[in-house]
Protein backbone atom coordinates (compact mmCIF):
# COMPACT_ATOMS: atom_id res chain seq x y z
CA UNK A 1 0.00 0.00 0.00
CA UNK A 2 1.28 3.19 -0.93
CA UNK A 3 0.07 7.06 -0.46
CA UNK A 4 -0.68 6.98 -3.78
CA UNK A 5 -3.35 4.10 -3.37
CA UNK A 6 -4.09 4.70 0.21
CA UNK A 7 -3.87 8.62 0.33
CA UNK A 8 -6.37 11.67 -0.34
CA UNK A 9 -3.65 13.62 -3.23
CA UNK A 10 -4.76 14.05 -6.43
CA UNK A 11 -1.70 12.51 -8.39
CA UNK A 12 -2.38 11.11 -11.66
CA UNK A 13 -0.21 8.69 -13.24
CA UNK A 14 0.95 10.61 -16.66
CA UNK A 15 2.43 7.82 -19.06
CA UNK A 16 5.23 8.49 -21.34
CA UNK A 17 2.84 10.86 -23.36
CA UNK A 18 1.56 12.47 -20.43
CA UNK A 19 -1.96 10.83 -20.30
CA UNK A 20 -4.40 8.97 -18.39
CA UNK A 21 -7.06 6.65 -19.57
CA UNK A 22 -10.53 8.08 -19.12
CA UNK A 23 -13.51 6.07 -19.58
CA UNK A 24 -17.09 7.37 -19.80
CA UNK A 25 -19.85 5.30 -18.93
CA UNK A 26 -23.72 6.76 -18.67
CA UNK A 27 -24.66 7.67 -14.99
CA UNK A 28 -28.28 6.28 -14.82
CA UNK A 29 -27.62 3.52 -17.18
CA UNK A 30 -24.08 2.07 -16.30
CA UNK A 31 -23.27 1.48 -19.86
CA UNK A 32 -19.53 2.21 -20.91
CA UNK A 33 -20.11 5.07 -23.71
CA UNK A 34 -16.73 5.51 -24.74
CA UNK A 35 -13.04 5.56 -23.66
CA UNK A 36 -10.27 8.12 -24.51
CA UNK A 37 -7.22 9.90 -22.84
CA UNK A 38 -6.81 13.30 -20.83
CA UNK A 39 -3.52 15.06 -19.98
CA UNK A 40 -3.01 17.59 -17.43
CA UNK A 41 -4.99 20.96 -19.20
CA UNK A 42 -7.83 18.09 -19.95
CA UNK A 43 -8.25 17.06 -16.36
CA UNK A 44 -7.91 20.49 -15.71
CA UNK A 45 -11.00 21.71 -18.02
CA UNK A 46 -13.07 18.82 -17.11
CA UNK A 47 -13.16 19.54 -13.50
CA UNK A 48 -13.44 23.66 -14.04
CA UNK A 49 -16.16 23.44 -16.68
CA UNK A 50 -17.92 20.09 -15.32
CA UNK A 51 -17.83 19.05 -18.98
CA UNK A 52 -15.54 15.60 -20.36
CA UNK A 53 -12.48 16.95 -22.24
CA UNK A 54 -9.80 14.95 -23.48
CA UNK A 55 -6.35 14.63 -25.36
CA UNK A 56 -6.80 14.00 -28.82
CA UNK A 57 -4.00 11.68 -29.36
CA UNK A 58 -4.97 11.62 -33.19
CA UNK A 59 -5.15 15.36 -34.20
CA UNK A 60 -2.83 16.44 -31.46
CA UNK A 61 -4.92 18.62 -29.38
CA UNK A 62 -7.06 19.44 -26.57
CA UNK A 63 -10.93 19.08 -27.75
CA UNK A 64 -13.96 19.40 -25.37
CA UNK A 65 -16.58 16.39 -26.22
CA UNK A 66 -19.42 17.49 -27.98
CA UNK A 67 -17.58 20.79 -28.93
CA UNK A 68 -19.03 20.40 -32.64
CA UNK A 69 -21.90 17.96 -32.56
CA UNK A 70 -23.05 19.80 -29.13
CA UNK A 71 -22.84 16.18 -27.50
CA UNK A 72 -20.78 17.28 -24.24
CA UNK A 73 -20.80 14.84 -21.77
CA UNK A 74 -21.54 16.40 -18.28
CA UNK A 75 -19.88 15.50 -15.64
CA UNK A 76 -22.18 14.04 -12.61
CA UNK A 77 -19.34 12.31 -10.68
CA UNK A 78 -15.34 11.49 -11.61
CA UNK A 79 -13.42 8.66 -10.00
CA UNK A 80 -9.87 7.52 -10.06
CA UNK A 81 -8.17 3.98 -9.57
CA UNK A 82 -5.48 2.97 -7.23
CA UNK A 83 -2.72 3.31 -9.19
CA UNK A 84 -4.17 7.20 -10.60
CA UNK A 85 -3.35 6.04 -13.83
CA UNK A 86 -7.26 6.11 -14.75
CA UNK A 87 -10.42 8.13 -13.92
CA UNK A 88 -13.71 7.26 -14.70
CA UNK A 89 -16.26 9.82 -15.50
CA UNK A 90 -19.92 9.00 -14.50
CA UNK A 91 -22.01 11.54 -17.11
CA UNK A 92 -25.12 13.40 -18.62
CA UNK A 93 -24.62 12.69 -22.29
CA UNK A 94 -26.55 14.78 -24.58
CA UNK A 95 -25.98 12.61 -27.42
CA UNK A 96 -24.66 10.19 -29.00
CA UNK A 97 -21.36 9.58 -27.35
CA UNK A 98 -20.15 7.93 -30.56
CA UNK A 99 -18.65 9.52 -33.62
CA UNK A 100 -20.13 7.01 -35.75
CA UNK A 101 -23.48 8.48 -34.03
CA UNK A 102 -24.18 5.45 -31.95
CA UNK A 103 -25.02 5.96 -28.33
CA UNK A 104 -22.56 4.29 -26.98
CA UNK A 105 -18.84 3.58 -29.20
CA UNK A 106 -19.40 -0.27 -27.80
CA UNK A 107 -22.33 -1.01 -30.09
CA UNK A 108 -21.18 -4.67 -31.32
CA UNK A 109 -20.91 -7.50 -29.15
CA UNK A 110 -17.78 -10.32 -29.61
CA UNK A 111 -19.88 -13.47 -30.19
CA UNK A 112 -17.54 -16.90 -31.29
CA UNK A 113 -15.09 -14.63 -32.64
CA UNK A 114 -16.88 -12.09 -34.71
CA UNK A 115 -18.91 -9.45 -34.42
CA UNK A 116 -22.68 -8.62 -33.98
CA UNK A 117 -24.21 -5.51 -33.21
CA UNK A 118 -26.57 -5.14 -30.60
CA UNK B 1 -17.30 4.90 -41.90
CA UNK B 2 -15.03 1.87 -42.17
CA UNK B 3 -14.89 -1.86 -42.63
CA UNK B 4 -13.26 -1.55 -38.68
CA UNK B 5 -16.22 0.85 -37.39
CA UNK B 6 -18.96 -1.50 -39.26
CA UNK B 7 -18.13 -5.19 -40.23
CA UNK B 8 -18.63 -7.99 -38.09
CA UNK B 9 -14.70 -8.95 -37.96
CA UNK B 10 -12.92 -8.60 -34.96
CA UNK B 11 -9.54 -7.28 -35.89
CA UNK B 12 -8.54 -5.83 -32.53
CA UNK B 13 -6.16 -2.40 -33.48
CA UNK B 14 -3.29 -2.85 -31.01
CA UNK B 15 -1.24 -0.55 -30.10
CA UNK B 16 2.77 -0.34 -30.71
CA UNK B 17 3.26 -2.59 -27.91
CA UNK B 18 0.84 -5.13 -29.17
CA UNK B 19 -2.35 -4.36 -26.80
CA UNK B 20 -5.58 -3.21 -26.35
CA UNK B 21 -7.38 -1.85 -22.90
CA UNK B 22 -9.90 -3.45 -21.32
CA UNK B 23 -12.67 -2.47 -19.43
CA UNK B 24 -14.04 -4.81 -16.76
CA UNK B 25 -17.44 -3.76 -15.11
CA UNK B 26 -19.99 -5.57 -13.14
CA UNK B 27 -22.90 -7.00 -14.84
CA UNK B 28 -25.12 -6.81 -12.57
CA UNK B 29 -24.74 -3.14 -10.90
CA UNK B 30 -22.44 -1.93 -14.12
CA UNK B 31 -19.84 -0.08 -11.40
CA UNK B 32 -16.94 -0.13 -13.06
CA UNK B 33 -14.23 -2.84 -11.95
CA UNK B 34 -10.87 -2.42 -12.94
CA UNK B 35 -8.79 -1.39 -16.40
CA UNK B 36 -5.98 -3.17 -17.58
CA UNK B 37 -4.84 -4.00 -21.29
CA UNK B 38 -4.70 -7.34 -23.31
CA UNK B 39 -2.58 -8.69 -26.06
CA UNK B 40 -3.51 -11.13 -28.36
CA UNK B 41 -3.13 -14.15 -26.37
CA UNK B 42 -5.04 -13.04 -22.93
CA UNK B 43 -7.74 -12.14 -25.69
CA UNK B 44 -7.45 -15.38 -26.90
CA UNK B 45 -7.22 -17.24 -23.34
CA UNK B 46 -10.40 -15.00 -22.49
CA UNK B 47 -12.52 -16.01 -25.26
CA UNK B 48 -11.64 -19.79 -24.60
CA UNK B 49 -11.75 -19.77 -21.05
CA UNK B 50 -14.61 -17.09 -20.47
CA UNK B 51 -12.11 -15.65 -17.85
CA UNK B 52 -10.42 -12.47 -17.93
CA UNK B 53 -7.04 -12.79 -18.41
CA UNK B 54 -4.46 -9.86 -19.30
CA UNK B 55 -1.44 -8.69 -19.99
CA UNK B 56 0.88 -7.48 -17.12
CA UNK B 57 2.59 -4.09 -18.35
CA UNK B 58 4.91 -3.95 -15.17
CA UNK B 59 5.69 -8.00 -14.83
CA UNK B 60 5.89 -8.14 -18.51
CA UNK B 61 3.71 -11.59 -18.51
CA UNK B 62 0.23 -12.88 -19.49
CA UNK B 63 -1.88 -13.55 -16.36
CA UNK B 64 -5.23 -14.66 -15.43
CA UNK B 65 -7.19 -12.47 -13.14
CA UNK B 66 -7.37 -13.93 -9.86
CA UNK B 67 -5.03 -16.63 -10.17
CA UNK B 68 -3.30 -16.24 -6.81
CA UNK B 69 -6.62 -14.77 -5.21
CA UNK B 70 -9.04 -16.49 -6.56
CA UNK B 71 -11.14 -13.39 -7.78
CA UNK B 72 -11.57 -14.37 -11.39
CA UNK B 73 -13.44 -12.82 -13.37
CA UNK B 74 -16.26 -14.56 -15.20
CA UNK B 75 -16.98 -12.78 -18.49
CA UNK B 76 -20.83 -12.49 -19.37
CA UNK B 77 -20.80 -10.63 -22.75
CA UNK B 78 -16.82 -8.73 -24.29
CA UNK B 79 -17.94 -5.96 -26.60
CA UNK B 80 -15.64 -3.98 -28.81
CA UNK B 81 -15.71 -0.47 -29.79
CA UNK B 82 -15.98 1.60 -32.62
CA UNK B 83 -12.10 1.50 -33.80
CA UNK B 84 -11.47 -1.82 -32.31
CA UNK B 85 -8.81 -0.79 -30.11
CA UNK B 86 -11.07 -1.24 -26.59
CA UNK B 87 -12.63 -4.21 -25.13
CA UNK B 88 -15.54 -3.89 -22.73
CA UNK B 89 -16.12 -7.08 -20.76
CA UNK B 90 -19.19 -7.53 -18.55
CA UNK B 91 -18.36 -9.97 -15.71
CA UNK B 92 -19.66 -12.24 -12.39
CA UNK B 93 -16.63 -11.37 -10.37
CA UNK B 94 -15.95 -13.77 -7.51
CA UNK B 95 -14.19 -11.26 -4.97
CA UNK B 96 -12.52 -8.23 -4.83
CA UNK B 97 -11.21 -6.75 -8.52
CA UNK B 98 -8.84 -4.13 -7.03
CA UNK B 99 -5.20 -5.77 -5.65
CA UNK B 100 -5.91 -3.39 -2.17
CA UNK B 101 -8.98 -5.51 -1.36
CA UNK B 102 -11.73 -2.86 -2.47
CA UNK B 103 -14.21 -4.22 -4.57
CA UNK B 104 -13.70 -1.98 -7.38
CA UNK B 105 -10.11 -0.35 -8.15
CA UNK B 106 -12.16 3.30 -8.25
CA UNK B 107 -13.10 3.51 -4.68
CA UNK B 108 -11.77 6.83 -4.74
CA UNK B 109 -13.93 10.34 -5.91
CA UNK B 110 -12.41 13.27 -6.85
CA UNK B 111 -13.79 16.38 -4.94
CA UNK B 112 -13.03 20.17 -5.04
CA UNK B 113 -9.21 18.72 -6.64
CA UNK B 114 -8.73 15.97 -3.75
CA UNK B 115 -9.75 12.33 -3.39
CA UNK B 116 -12.36 11.17 -1.79
CA UNK B 117 -13.33 7.43 -0.02
CA UNK B 118 -16.56 6.76 -0.39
Amino acid sequence: MTDIEQGTALAPKWDAAGLVTAVATDHRTGELLMLAHMNADALAATMQTGEAHFWSRSRGRLWKKGETSGHVLRVVEMRIDCDQDALWLKVDAAGPACHTGERSCFYRRIEGGALVRD
